[in-house]
């Protein structure tokens, strides 16, 4: 498609009944966050400057309180009939777009990723393996010379799976008008066949419909197994910590914000630094407790659109305070030789600059170290592989060794940082 | 001018005779780059792509040489006999540019800012007000209605000063023309006289042109004077380091790299650490000197437009070592109480976290927090203060308090810095 496309037409004017009483589809909240702000916000990203939402009238009052809550705007059509089928509430909207237009199904979520190269294609977007939905209920199309010449829930063998996203002609209301002449009411897939739609495929990206409450547990999950950032996760965050948080995280997405899980991971952190007056072996594992917790205020930020630098900048000095506090109190209530404090010093400072190193940079480049030297990934001494062992070390005992441990690991990880950085800048 | 300028001639045929035998003016090193240097680089900035370079064909391999070793490309023009004027020597660049123009004088250097805004005039740049220059030995003009009626050494009360950069049509050539047929030798001056040429203030901006070795020490200290950054400065810094610092790179801004001027400092700076084991008040007076150095690389850096990303990294992160380095010998040296060494702890982790808070912020918004936050400015317990009153405390026998003082203000400060930054964010 030469001419850039602006315009989108968002079909939402289904009942959604499988879900239950819940309103219409497009504004139940998925991981923190509705259908339909997901599809307006990846479509702005992409370039998409005007939205016609096709409605139910007895929800366009919800869909209004939606828009003015979000900050957002969108023209309006009203199908009292959502029953005479999809294709006839397309055909509705056919004096509200001006040029070549996106139409996606309301109640489909898409990732940002999808609706970058979706924006690309011309007629509808197919999938050839999709990965996210349940394929027995899928729409499923028959291509040739890639056009659509067959598409229905029950071909056998089909070529590839309908995605709800069009890129479209207004010429395509030539196509609805004929149909609206021959009958009452008609699919979308009539549309397409009767049309000779170019169908493009898009493999392998995130792209999902919500018609049970099934869908919607398995939509939440899969949103917060995507909200995973990892460039700086160790070893012990990918195989132990991301497993547990990922699971909290998906309890919480729909309950909890960003901030209070950051303060809530905090308190915990501080919580076991106290803790190490009373207990050391408990303040230890209550210690690994908030590490684990530490990947939730990101996850749910990601995953309900949510991040925000302010938050980001808050949770990593908070992290550093965490630390600090419980190295401190852990070497106050272990009545350490004398001669181990500056040992102690050493270590303490080790874990803030090991962070101080990586986000310096940051500062400095503009760019991510872990995204620019893969190298740094595999460089032992990350934050969650520190307090595993932390965790082990005081379990068994040897607290002195904890500290000499994590002063020779941490320095020497800020010395590699440092060399690989400047052989990176250098090269 | 509403069509874009790209093209540049740059006057360079000039002797410079009372430079002494230094070659071409234009490749004097002033303040550790060479003057057409920092022309090309400015001019680059401002979206120039072509240049035209008028020279004496006995220079002409000094320049070519100096064009390679910083990857830059010009055309040349010979003019064999500068002894005709520079009238002569921009007609000779006649047939080199083929639409509105820039030209410059290559013995002149104008700041960024200047440069800037002296493109968007249309004739001659003159200064109001010239702050840098001699103006006994300046070229002076009348103007009226916008015009140059005179312009000369010798005008009393004159309206502006020539700073020899203009923005020119090539129909200035039509003048040129006139003038070689009537002339063997014309200056500018005659140009600007002849052809009633417009003239626009520039005023306030760094310009200034080299004649003498004494301009070129003048220049020297003016361009490491404006090299100061100052933003993250306290008020010691203010008062005594920069002070100190910008005559120190005035001596050594063409002799010492900013690589070299980060790892003497670092040097210097642990050998103050060192020192504590012979003697803490030599110490504490040398870790003030480091302080003072500090200064040096990042105004050498910029004085020579040589900064980098990774000068300030590696700056930074060695910064951090420096203080813990220190502070920990000092309280290994000093014996303190066994009771005394979580605050020890406390204040060496806040030494770093200051810093810590105000890069990751940086690292979060891709802004500096004292830019965003001027209040940020006036927040003490900057490096300069803790280490001037490091000095002082160590000089006093005062060690417990002075751990003791930099462990409360740097954690507070820690804190105002979240408070402030979060406010500013949700502001």
């Amino acid at each position: 498609m030469s001419e850039k496309v602006t315009e989108a037409v968002i079909l939402a004017a289904g009942w959604g009944r499988r879900m239950g009483k819940r309103g219409p589809k497009p504004l139940l909240r998925v991981a923190g966050r509705e259908i339909l702000y997901r599809t307006f916000s990846s479509l702005r990203a992409e370039g998409i400057e005007r939205f016609v939402l096709v409605v139910h009238p007895d929800h366009r009052a919800d869909f209004e309180g939606f828009l003015k809550a979000h900050g957002l705007d969108a023209r309006f059509v009203n199908n009292p009939e959502p029953e005479r089928g999809n294709g006839y509430s397309l055909h509705l909207a056919r004096d509200e777009v001006s040029g070549p237009f996106v139409l996606v199904m309301g109640d489909h979520i898409y990732g940002e990723r999808f609706v970058e190269r979706a924006l690309r294609g011309e007629g509808l977007a197919v999938d050839p393996a999709p990965r996210y939905i349940d394929r027995d209920e899928a729409t499923k199309v028959r291509l040739r010379d890639g056009r659509v010449t067959e598409i229905g829930k029950a071909i056998p063998n089909p070529d590839a799976y309908d995605t709800g996203f069009f890129v479209l002609e207004p010429s395509i209301f030539e196509v609805t008008e004929a149909l609206a002449r021959e009958k009452w009411g008609f699919e979308l897939a009539e549309v397409v066949e009767r049309a000779g739609l170019p169908a493009y495929p898009v493999p392998e990206e995130f792209w999902l419909d919500v018609d049970t409450p099934q869908d919607l547990r398995r939509a939440r999950a899969l949103l917060v197994a995507q909200a995973v950032k990892g460039a700086g996760d160790g070893i012990v965050s990918r195989l132990v910590n991301r497993r547990i948080s990922t699971r909290i995280s998906r309890l919480l997405v729909d309950r909890l914000t960003p901030w209070q899980a950051t303060w809530t991971t905090a308190a915990v952190g501080l919580l076991a630094a106290g803790l190490n007056f009373v207990s050391p072996v408990a303040g230890a594992v209550l210690y690994q407790v908030s590490s684990i917790l530490d990947g939730v205020d990101g996850e749910i930020a990601r995953a309900a659109l949510r991040t925000s630098a302010l938050g980001g900048w808050v949770d990593s000095v908070l992290d550093r305070y965490v630390d600090v506090t419980y190295l401190l109190t852990l070497a106050v209530t272990s009545r350490l030789p004398e001669g181990l404090w500056p040992v102690v010093a050493l270590a303490l400072l080790g874990s803030v600059l090991v962070s101080y190193s990586t986000e310096r940079y940051k500062a400095a480049f503009g760019r991510d170290i872990y995204r620019e030297i893969p190298l740094m990934r595999f460089l032992p001494g990350k934050r969650d592989e520190r307090i595993f062992l932390t965790m082990i070390l005081v379990l068994m005992g040897l607290v002195p060794e904890l500290f000499w441990t994590l002063a020779v690991i941490t320095h020497l990880r800020v010395l590699v940082t440092l060399l690989l950085g400047a052989r990176g800048e250098t090269a």
